[in-house]
């Protein structure tokens, strides 16, 4: 059993936005991602919350992000605009990007924001989500230092990067929202079997042979394997070349580690798209939308990608979070510092 | 051993030009198509080269193509534009579209391409590496008649949906081609299973009632299965949000089928969208796409997506295509007439 601490969602805003303030954040850029941690948390995924403030703040600490940065926005052409984090949070960068994505998605019919010199940029469908509460169809792509090899081989060369579309309704809410990364499974569920001494399941990852492995220290040591094999590859290596190639950002093969205080600032990326899908489609897509989202929902058994997170938003709201009480204590050491 | 015709891409041109006119396209549509023929030859991939064309010719004579249509572009936006292929061949309203989308994409940093009334494309990856060959990045996006079912359901929902992503080099060729369907094999593999009575290996397809099968006959009546399971299907819904829901096409469970005479025009969708990569990367770019190539290819046994069509590209123009010989009397009967 373990202990919870039940929150509203608005409690664990200020309680992310305290800690991070302490570690040395402005309130500007602690602000922007404690919003979206309070958010996560309300969507349901624990692991990427409140559990990441302790980081977080040690990453300000030991200066692998800056917590004072500010950053810059580069509009290139009327659709196409770059973010430069100034190796501080994703968050901010994000923000002032999109202040200007939204706008120009309308005027434009599709816009485009690349951010170089980033972080890690926590889940990446609560970004395209706020995309899509503007009514803008929104697609993300963010880069992640390397664990997956190609397929054949044995060195990692892309990271776990995920891409995410985000579908909006008519009334602000987002009706579809796909958000997945590119391994089978997550390294830290690795990481996990390795602090509790189990085995791993065969296809989650190879040794540094590009040998199947179930020992997760071999694992570790190794590389993640890719979801749908060779298509999955195909899959990050997009994902890379979106959130970093096309950005000016690090690859994931000479990015720093997104974990412990070591290496100095990933200056890793992301890249966002917005389209106007009523302009697109002439007025077609709720429609289209509708039928799809009938013909996945009406399957005894399929769920539809975002269906979780829906629920747990609508239920956060009612009841509050249940936070591990442990990562609770670990976010109060920031926070009353 | 099959028995082969050797003959050089522009003789497969010709030869696919002249059936297609013979069989009623006009000579700007067969031109168009034929084109791509030749090229899909040219990189190898003979299941959508001539092969193809006693299909292309059947559908024009039946009516499930418009032969003599005339696709209509519509700007709506700076950067956006649908071209409405009129329930004629997707490459006429292709090559309209992508003469605006070429200018575009350079004017606003991204633009994109939507395509309605639209047919089978052939190889999606044909029309990215078009983009590419111009210096921009191409992704695109086409969807099916449904085939694949949500995990967990037994009901087809979205087709084989492919994306690509094409990538170009400085001296306009295309560096990477990542080019791939959302099911672990494409469906005509199964066909092929049934037509020779032979069992599918396991993983492949379902059959009606969700559950996996070997027998082909019974995976005809079911589902293919998407590459990475729940991840692949959100691969294949996102195709299925860009290709239909975002241009007003049909969805792939209410589209007539691409083979055979039946049931009309399948008025499916295609999407593109081209970004000018040395504009967003301030001019890292190169040197991005560089390093990765080499991380791949530098491991044996890893495979860059498109290495393959690159080299048979290569390999056509010096020494020209061994086509299958009873497809050669196949299109000679169309050409012929």
């Amino acid at each position: 059993m373990v202990e919870t601490v039940t929150m509203s969602v608005a409690e664990i805003e200020a309680f992310a936005l305290k800690a991070l303030i302490a570690a040395g954040t402005t309130e500007a850029n602690a602000a922007s991602l404690a919003r979206s941690v309070a958010a996560t948390e309300q969507d349901g995924i624990a692991s990427h919350g409140l559990a990441y403030v302790p980081t977080y703040c040690l990453h300000v600490e030991c200066g692998k992000v800056d917590g004072a940065a500010v950053p810059e926005l580069d509009v290139i052409r009327p659709g196409l605009a770059i973010a430069d984090a100034k190796t501080g949070f994703a968050h901010p960068a994000i923000d002032l990007g999109f202040e200007w994505l939204l706008k120009a998605a309308r005027e434009q019919g599709i816009a485009a924001l690349g951010l170089r010199n980033s972080y890690n940029c926590g889940i990446l469908g609560y970004h395209t989500d706020r995309l899509a509460s503007h009514g803008l169809l929104g697609i993300g792509f963010t880069n992640a230092p390397a664990s997956v090899a190609p397929v054949g081989g044995k060195k990692a060369v892309v990271g776990t990067n995920p891409f995410s579309v985000a579908v909006p309704g008519a009334a602000g809410e987002t009706r579809i929202l796909i958000d997945q990364s590119a391994s089978v499974i997550a390294k830290s569920e690795v990481m996990k079997h390795a602090r509790e001494g189990k085995a791993i399941p065969e296809g989650w990852a190879l040794g540094p042979d590009g040998e199947p492995t179930t020992d997760p220290d071999v694992a570790l040591k190794g590389t993640m394997i890719p979801s749908g094999s060779y298509k999955g590859f195909g899959t990050a290596l997009m994902v890379e070349l979106m959130a970093a190639a096309m950005t000016g950002a690090t690859l994931g093969i000479d990015a720093s580690p997104f974990s412990g205080p070591v290496g100095g600032p990933p200056k890793t990326g992301q890249f966002f798209i917005a389209i106007d899908p009523e302009l697109s489609s002439g007025g077609a897509f709720s429609q289209r939308v509708d039928h799809l989202i009938e013909a996945i929902v009406g399957q005894d058994g399929a769920r539809l990608h975002g269906a979780e997170r829906f629920e747990a938003r609508v239920d956060a709201d009612k009841n509050g979070v249940a936070v591990n009480a442990a990562i609770v204590e670990k976010v109060k050491e920031w926070a009353d510092r």
